[in-house]
């Protein structure tokens, strides 16, 4: 044992450096097989196999990636604005950031789950956490558009969501840190924690058709840390896990007061027992705030609504809801089998890899083989639900994924490598490589019932040397290999942005068919949609102007406007006529104190600008979308506030050329 | 021909619909050769050959990618906030992106131009221009950070930008939008175009040791649209060329009234001369407002100034200041040789590519041989400066980039295709099919005196089907050649994000060697620098609350705050103690309606929080720094306004555990 001083001093101590920070492994340069070229190569023209949708991390997106290929195929806004097409600034997109808190412009989001059918991934929706700020997000994968984000209040730093059960039946989260909820006077002692501090576990139901979240019930659980979470499947349906740490309930420092027990836990939560509870009203209703914020593809428009109340059961009282089962040491991962017997819990500081059977932990729970309570929840004894550890499995272990073959693939952080392991021998097969520190891995379908296997991503924490120097920020590293054979094989290296935490991947054949291109303008409900130039116009209603402009190769109607004042809120309310496959227009006007529009092909897009000087304004496309894009272009005059100059608007309005087709107008 | 009726029932004569929109080549599959595959990849631990710098367009960022793999490696935020890292959200960089109009969240980003020292690519700046809120920015290569943003006045659509003379004397720029120019009262009618909207070309100077700009004079030049613009390079050196389109000045419709001259021109702007008549006081003083923001290294912030005036020089007062090169039709790309004897002007409209020679233009000015004027500009005669014309080139020539060895390679955005011909005999001798509608393309040091050559990408406008569909907003589509051979092969489709522009590369070896990885903490000169945790602090000043903190593997130090009230605006300066290359730390606070910070070793970042209601608030490090970093997180408590909680801090403070590195305190 070594004994470490940090910087302000404090002594730990702990087997080497290595086991706290990250250690190269000892070749910098992995050896590929001679035809790792050919098989990550996608020629032109042809498409990638998978669609890798991988968490951003702080950039509060989702990117996706192609596989093999590795290409960043598209960034989903989805917690953060994103300036480039104007999500979180143009007027429809604006409330899908509202809060208890306000507009949030940035999240962080760590975890992401593909929508499943009889535990299988179905390709319809895909959920995403934010950690900060607690909220849920659902993708539409008809679109690639954030259709709904729901805040989950009582919690605070997100981690252990969305995970989702075996049929959608609820998106899951549980609170990070905990922190007295939102009913109680949280104005207390930091120090108070063991008294004030709860754990909060949130069950969000899901519409089968339409996918909507509704927050049906939260779970006041001890205040520890809950980290990872995974619902059963198969024989475990009915049961969701969570792996949590700090059950020292430390409040300061906890990377020395949170590490101090050998174990601690994962709980198993009974959500039918739960659903029961509820029906017979043994939640209590617990006052609050939370946005709810949907998307409407008609009106191509957001809305946010404030919720006020949740209803919350208790593991205090209903003693038969949760089971802890100990793990060694600061669990992280908690990942299930495709069977659903074998919970795997991968304690960040332990030299083990545990692995609990839910046969023998139903057993335990019958048998009543309890080592004790923890704050009112049961303790399961260890060897009571332990299938078995893996033994020398590495140092670091955080995630498990799995194949469709009885193999565990975990990664470990502080040795910087991956591990293929026989779920049921727990013996170890094989292990390699990763550059440098890996976090999250993922296998395609690789939580749920039937993997798809092939392919094995590996999410680095750490870069430096991996790609050409960027300065001191620099992209993440992820690397790809092949799994098909019995050693897994090393093919790619590629940079990811934000920071990759949990990833999932579908096959493109699942949902390239049924992307939708282009928004049909007949069905086009926006209040203040525009469906033809004719229909062109600008209204003025006391400060406020309404510009019901439309853009079409290769320009605006109107685009030429006089008689907006200084002050006045002008919003542009910008139909796109077009009606074919990736022709969107941009939108943008000098000085506007915001970003621009990119308005898909049938949709209406509104950019709100208060000038606030006198003067000549252009505003152009910022989009290329034709040889005469250059061309399209207009101008807007603004006047002094309380000048006269009459409102108008028109396009091609000449002397010599009365062909405008732009109802021209002199409007109040 | 053919007649077109738009929706607004314009009529249109054209050749064909694919000479205004994009055509599909026949194949939408190229044949790649049997190698394309190893020319591409970039095995693990190997890195790429070149860096190649694309401009983000829309997203008004900067994005690196590495050649050949097609990786990007990273995106550099220079006009548009990027929560990923806090660009534009901590109280550090919001100067950056101060304007005349107030602080703005984006631009659109077109060009980007590496410094150059005679005439070659010299690898110490980039420089990039924001078109719809017109700016010049300075990209450091040494840190890939934004540390310079300039704002030009009396300019519209700064498109001409920021092109460079050859020693990087100046950076250049031409307003695309004429307008009134500042000092006039731009509050007259939009159709008073000819009489009172005026382009604006800026010269900028660059200091040749630090790089810092200043804006040295404008040149008040005719109302038309300038598009773009190069520097005249070895026996030009001392000219810069400008494409300009609508001559017709018309100010709506464009793309019906601005495409009715058969020629429009390029500017030939002798620079040199203009710097006599600034020294010769012929220049006029006008008042206007502008940003200049720099970004200083050792305190790691940015500060924002306004200037008030600029020097401007009149082309109707200079007669011998610039001349017109007749150039058909609506010209956009103005590229010059490498010898900086032939200037290509790509007529968008036309049917062929002009080339102008630098010697005849001389000898035409020295006879006198105009054609007319155009607003007091001298029009030389077509012939008089033309070396020839490629025929039957392709449709919708755009943009031009040269090798080492004579050939002159163009893109054509309606015909779909990338074309080389040669300088001289201005033979056409290959042709290569692009998917879809190429717009720029780039060659290393392609529009320098010593291209690098090798290879070709070209900046697709269309994506539609060459990736997996991503719902109705697509990526970019990028294409590398390799054209070291005769005929130039395809090698690789990639996305780019944003709508990539100009783009630039150069070799890796020319600046791999001299990344800065961290920051020296002991050169840190931050006014709230925290240099070690015995030195943090919580300090109250009225109601503004400044936290000290520091940031190492795994803690913030204080981590439990006390005595926050709500109301105050609290400051977290969070310095980072690590002293090793990509050990950023992140920080983010529930609630707080800003992004996260991202804090590279030895730097000090501040976010500003105001809190709003009273409870505990969790923070923590956002990014995954070591096996412990889920272990790094802190609490702050709020009071409500007026209560008398005391302002406390620590780490560690325990009573059983009086290892606290902190001083404690409770401060006034």
């Amino acid at each position: 044992m070594k004994t470490i001083k940090t910087l302000g001093g404090i002594t730990l101590l702990l087997g080497s450096m290595c086991f706290l920070n990250s250690c190269k492994p000892k070749s910098t340069e992995n050896v590929v097989s001679g035809d790792a070229a050919e098989k990550v190569y996608v020629a032109p023209g042809k498409h990638d196999e998978f669609y890798n949708f991988v968490s951003g991390g702080f950039n509060g997106q989702m990117g996706v990636y192609g596989l093999p290929s590795g290409r960043l195929l598209k960034v989903v806004p989805i917690f953060s604005v994103n300036p480039e097409n104007g999500y979180g600034y143009s007027e429809e997109t604006k409330p899908m950031l509202e809060t208890s808190h306000g507009f949030i412009p940035w999240d962080d989001q760590h975890h992401l789950e593909i929508s499943q059918t009889n535990g299988e991934v179905d390709g319809r929706w895909i959920f995403a956490n934010a950690n900060n700020t607690p909220r849920i997000a659902r993708i539409d994968l008809n679109t690639f558009k954030t259709v709904e984000v729901l805040e989950l209040p009582n919690s605070a730093g997100n981690h252990s969501s969305p995970f989702i059960t075996e049929n959608t039946e609820y998106v899951v989260a549980g609170t990070r840190f905990s922190v007295p909820t939102d009913d109680v006077n949280g104005d207390v002692p930091i120090n108070s924690f063991k008294e004030n501090f709860k754990g909060v576990i949130s069950f969000v139901k899901v519409d089968p058709k339409t996918g909507e979240m509704n927050l049906a019930f939260q779970i006041e659980a001890p205040g520890v840390n809950f980290d990872l979470s995974h619902a059963g499947k198969g024989k475990s349906h009915g049961w969701f896990f969570f792996s949590c740490y700090n059950s020292e309930q430390a409040n300061t420092l906890l990377e020395v007061n949170a590490s101090q027990n050998d174990k601690d836990f994962i709980m198993a939560l009974n959500w039918k027992k739960a659903e029961e509870y509820i029906k017979a009203g043994k939640g209590r209703k617990v006052k609050t705030s939370y946005a709810h914020n949907k998307w409407n593809e008609e009106t191509h428009s957001g809305s946010s609504k404030m919720e006020q109340e949740v209803t919350m059961l208790s593991t205090k009282d209903l003693k038969d809801l949760c089971y802890f089962m100990p793990t060694p040491k600061s669990p992280h991962g908690c990942d299930i089998d495709p069977t659903g017997e074998y919970i795997v819990g991968s304690g960040k500081l332990a030299a083990l890899v545990p692995v609990h059977s839910f046969t023998k932990m139903l057993k335990a729970i019958e048998n009543k083989d309890f080592a004790g309570e923890y704050d009112g929840i049961p303790i399961l004894k260890y060897e009571s639900t332990l299938h078995g550890e893996v033994q020398k499995p590495g140092l670091g272990p955080l995630h498990t994924e799995f194949d469709n073959e009885g193999h565990a693939y975990t990664s470990f952080f502080v040795s910087s490598e991956v591990v293929k392991w026989d779920v049921k021998t727990l013996k170890v097969l094989d292990r390699q490589p990763t550059y440098y520190s890996v976090g999250h891995l993922m296998i395609p379908g690789g939580d749920s019932k039937k993997p798809f296997g092939k392919y094995l991503v590996a999410y680095n924490k750490i870069t430096k040397d991996r790609f050409l120097p960027t300065g001191p920020e620099l992209a993440q590293s992820a690397q790809l290999y092949d799994i098909s054979g019995d050693k897994m094989k090393l093919l790619l290296d590629f940079p990811t942005f934000g920071e990759p935490h949990y990833a999932q991947a579908l096959p493109a054949s699942m949902i390239e068919g049924k992307q939708v291109k282009f928004y049909d303008i007949s069905k086009n409900k926006h209040p203040y949609v525009t469906k033809g130039e004719s229909e062109s116009r600008v209204v003025r209603e006391g400060n406020k102007v309404h510009v019901y402009m439309t853009s079409i190769r290769s320009h605006f109607a109107p685009d030429n406007i006089e008689g907006i004042k200084v002050g006045d809120e002008v919003y542009f309310h910008v139909t796109n006529l077009e009606q074919d496959w990736d022709v969107p227009h941009g939108f943008a006007i000098k000085g506007a104190e915001n970003a621009e529009l990119l308005i898909m092909p049938g949709e209406t897009c509104t950019l709100k600008w208060i000038p606030k000087k006198a003067g000549m304004w252009p505003m152009y496309c910022t989009d290329f979308c034709s040889a005469l894009h250059q061309e399209m272009q207009g101008y807007v005059r603004v006047s002094p506030a309380g000048s006269s100059t009459p409102l108008v608007y028109s396009l091609n309005n000449k002397a010599d050329n009365a062909q405008s087709p732009v109802k021209q107008g002199t409007t109040k």
